[in-house]
């Protein structure tokens, strides 16, 4: 949520000599993303997001993540379009860092998204994983339950420090993890990271998904779990099982469930607020005060976690 | 640099509400300004700049700065105008903050300005003054040289933390300034920040003057004092005399300067350095560390101060 590197006008200028996009009107450094550099650019072809990668996203996964915005926008999915330089490259150097010009999508996303909202969004998930099923790129889930306990690890001795009974909560749900992840589920290029903050609305309906920095190949009902995390709790930290069955009745209308999938989802819930919960307290316990950016609680995805550990039967999702 | 007050699509639609603006299509934190959160807002209507005052700028002050952009835009100034609201009110609330809307202006400003360049913005702060002149409101410059004294008495016990001999360099200027200061320069509405940053550019010309947030009551010929420092330096230190002369030649064009104006220049060009000394190196001294803003260098302003304290004639600024 913040520039990390500061790019001159005439940087700017160099950088779009390489481009067909004409001169800049505007450039204005905005707040968002992961850890990465945005800039709003305007010029008379239209709006653009300029983004400059900084060290959390490797230049060697940027084929895999530009390659996924132009494969699912040209398959109808509302999502930032890599422009092309000259020489026909999705990205280019900028400030030192690989760096990509994409389209702008209008919309604005929610802080405390309704029960329509939720459907809109799990129905955006299920055409996005359509759309990506016949992506050719791989890439490992780095963030996926094969990576956490190593950030368990890391975590554990300093947890209670942060909350008490967190290591042990932490040690419980990876040990249940590893004997009960569920194996054979049916895989896909999913986003792994649709929150709110992602998905953008207009007049109410979806009018765009942003930020792919976090997409792989993983488990689809993963990524529904994942949004049953950041969509369906209220702020008082209640689940609202109305919004999770909504949320999951319209993502199967586009993309229909399998038993196996829909039995697993309490677990796989149960490993998405433990992903959230950990690399938040990791932030948290190795934070560099000199960061531009405000760890995020870790204590909403304990008490999510407690939540889904709780869970005997997929009707308490709303199945 | 950074957007202190997140608002939430919830908030802004409640607050947009009082205005004639239509719905928001788009909404972004942007990294600029002092301390301000700032947004940028695309609606039908156009683009706008929401602005949420943080600690730094006063309430009881924002009738000056709103009403001053209102009194300049009328008169032609390329600034952004404060949007009233459906009661007529330059400003209202949100998030707990005064808050204000205002239009958005195209252009870019520039890291490297050539002598054209400061030469059109010289122009344009000349244009600047004559607009402000029939401005009815005042505001006193509480970073004028009467406040200097307090920030001085509060830097000078650590100064030599952060450069050798920049505490002597503070104490003799002070006493300089307090000696020498020019009693009855014709006084007028100044910038009083017009860094290159608070100027936007396109093709050559200047498009937009922006953030008026130090705009006070003070000597016209001091705010062209701050340019020489803001614009005329090269980034090895050097003072390029070309970039002042055709600078404060074009402001002449506009503006004519008086010859006790002219003569005051030097003491005046050593206060804007001692002024932007001071603020960073208090910045820098008091740094919290929390802060999402990283405090500029010093030095970069002792530099320009010590060029200042050898300057014998006006002849070295080009005249």
């Amino acid at each position: 949520m913040a520039v990390y590197t500061e790019v001159s006008f005439e940087e700017l200028e160099a950088f779009l000599a390489g481009y067909d996009v004409g001169a800049p009107l505007t450039f204005k450094g905005i707040a968002e993303g992961v850890e990465n550099s945005n800039y709003f650019l305007q010029t008379a072809k239209g709006p653009f997001i300029l983004t400059l990668y900084e060290k959390r996203v490797r230049a060697d996964d940027l084929p895999f993540f530009l390659g996924l915005l132009e494969h699912l926008a040209a398959r109808g999915i509302a999502c930032p379009l890599p422009v092309r330089n000259r020489n026909g490259e999705q990205s280019a150097r900028l400030g030192g860092r690989p760096a990509a010009l994409l389209t702008f999508l209008n919309g604005l996303s929610l802080r405390r998204p309704e029960v329509s909202h939720c459907a809109a969004a799990g129905e955006a998930l299920a055409a996005m994983h359509d759309a990506g099923s016949d992506f050719a790129l791989r890439r490992s889930n780095a963030l996926g339950h094969k990576g956490w306990g190593d950030l368990a690890d890391a975590c554990i001795p300093r947890a209670d420090s942060v909350e008490p009974g967190l290591g042990e909560l932490i040690r419980t749900t990876m040990d249940e993890i590893t004997a009960q992840w569920p194996p054979q589920l049916p895989e896909g290029v999913i986003h792994a990271d649709l929150f709110p903050d992602n998905v953008l609305f207009m007049d109410g309906k979806v009018s765009g998904l942003i930020d792919f920095y976090f997409a792989c190949n993983d488990a689809c009902a993963y990524d529904l779990a994942v949004m049953l995390n950041a969509w369906c709790f209220e702020p008082d930290a209640a689940f609202n099982v109305t919004k999770s069955k909504n949320l999951i009745a319209a993502y199967r209308r586009k993309r229909p469930l399998s038993k196996s999938e829909i039995e697993a989802l309490p677990i796989l819930a149960s490993g998405a607020a433990l992903r959230f919960l950990l690399t938040r307290l990791y932030d948290r316990l190795n934070h560099d005060p000199q960061a531009l950016v405000r760890p995020k609680d870790p204590r909403e995805y304990s008490k999510r976690l407690r939540f889904h550990r709780k869970v005997r039967s997929v009707a308490e999702y709303g199945l």
